[in-house]
């Protein structure tokens, strides 16, 4: 299994809409890629005032989905919600 | 709920046992603070070369595992996996 993380860095005069994050957009990737769901944080303590965890059966599954006709939509969706550019992390979940 | 991300950066010259990571530390720190279990990750692509994610029911919770006997145990165990300085994300689940 594979871990896409998306971390939004805190940043000096930075916004981000936790709701719509929450509500819209993340509902929109899961729609775009096949999935059931992810795991949104808000941040509280930390570097991080956001991030979200989707898990993928493999490398080859995160990469098609990553190449759907939709990933256009997602990406300009980002503006909506925030002007953060996100830190990715992509790990293999070993435990 | 409160998600507890401990992330290890990609660090020059710097080394990381994941096999005792997944199969010595990570169980030693769930005993301690007496949870059933982590998701641990291995970094494929991205600033982190290992993280672990915790979930507690609440950040009292959270503050009361951290500050049990054992918790020194906890601590001087980083040494036997890395040389890393990991970076500490707290953040609520927010869904």
């Amino acid at each position: 299994m594979i871990r896409l993380s998306v971390l939004y860095p805190a940043t000096d005069g930075a916004t981000f809409d936790h709701d719509y994050y929450r509500d819209e957009h993340v509902p929109l990737a899961c729609r775009v890629w096949g999935l059931d769901g992810a795991d949104i944080d808000k941040g509280v303590v930390g570097p991080y005032v956001a991030a979200v965890h989707f898990r993928f059966e493999s490398m080859e599954a995160m990469q098609q989905a990553m190449a759907v006709d939709g990933m256009a939509d997602v990406i300009n969706d980002v503006a909506n919600y925030t002007t953060i550019v996100p830190v990715q992390q992509i790990s293999e979940i070993v435990a």
